[in-house]
């Protein structure tokens, strides 16, 4: 059992509303003991950079387009986080798959929220295929990530309900009010020491002060 | 546009706890203008037989292992069903798959409950294979049966959480409150003439004197 995680890289590579709020949670002392040391993106304009200067939090860009293969960009951003030392990464809307490359610099350390049930609707696209399937129930998950697209141990999940007028950013609305709570809570346990993973099967432990709350 | 059904049958193949769900509404008078007109199994054993029986509906049983094949069980089935008239039929935990042998008879008329959110976890293992992914969320799908698996156009679908501590019973336990709630309600609205399907889209249309229930 090593010590939790307390210093949280955010990747995201958009607008960033989970970047957002996490660094709400931080600003208002609901996120610690975590601590976003920095956010970074693969986007230069991601607005997220934007987010973290305002509140005061370190924001680096790696260009992917900048390198020839995915190995390199991976390497390249393991590198641009490093004096920062975080010792867990979020990704918050991040849109590149990372390898092993990545991964491996940060075992069992990496956490995504991605807008579906899954393992239902992986991938890019999950808003759009789900309304083409017609479900009418979707939601948010909160997971650890492995080599597979969305595919690691969940952590956490909330339910949306999809109605019959919805467009996609209706259910994607939905859908991030529900991460915008979800995540920062996620984050605070991780570094609380109270997430741990068998197998596939995630336990959040009580807080100790707070035993009929699982956040 | 055809008349909506009123005549349902409801199949089972075991314990019918969906089944007493119908029986009950019916009794009670929330099931009008729907009515359940006979009660039929694939297993002469199943309990569900004796709820119907218990509650004054007819219940019929056509054993599958009486038939060489598929098909023939399926005409069997349909032939058995014919004297009741049926116009629409309910999968209440009827545990065959339905060819289209059956299934023609009753175009865009037979629904099924499945214990999990499809499109995630289809087939027969449901439950066991929800709680060995390690989702946080699963629930119960009421959907229209085409010649797929689990696939057809979904009408409703409600979420229950799975904690750490479930065993597979305690899901299905939880699951089946949602069902022994919605079935009843979608069997009501389906005579009602409320359900519509445009592809893989359904729409229940609110009941005209109160507006703002779906069901």
């Amino acid at each position: 059992m090593t010590a939790p995680p307390r210093r949280f890289a955010v990747l995201a590579s958009g607008n960033g509303t989970n970047v957002q709020a996490l660094l709400d949670a931080q600003a208002r002392g609901a996120l610690a003991p975590a601590e976003i040391v920095v956010v970074g993106s693969n986007n230069p304009g991601a607005y997220a950079l934007e987010r973290a200067r305002a509140a005061g939090v370190p924001a680096i860009a790696v260009d992917h387009k900048a390198y020839a293969t995915r190995g390199d960009f991976e390497d390249a951003l393991v590198a641009a986080l490093a004096p920062h030392a975080p010792d867990a990464i979020v990704l918050a809307g991040f849109m590149r798959v990372l390898t092993t490359r990545f991964l491996d610099a940060f075992p069992l350390r990496v956490i995504n929220t991605h807008p579906a049930l899954l393992p239902a609707f992986p991938g890019a696209h999950a808003i759009e295929e789900a309304l083409a399937a017609g479900v009418k129930v979707t939601g948010a998950t909160v997971h650890f990530v492995d080599a597979g697209v969305d595919a690691g141990p969940i952590i956490a999940q909330r339910a949306v309900p999809v109605f019959a007028a919805d467009a996609a950013d209706d259910v994607r609305a939905r859908i991030q009010a529900e991460e915008h709570a979800l995540l920062p809570a996620i984050v605070r346990a991780f570094a609380e020491g109270r997430i741990s993973c068998e197998g596939r099967r995630v336990t959040i432990a009580p807080r100790a002060a707070d035993a009929d709350q699982l956040l």
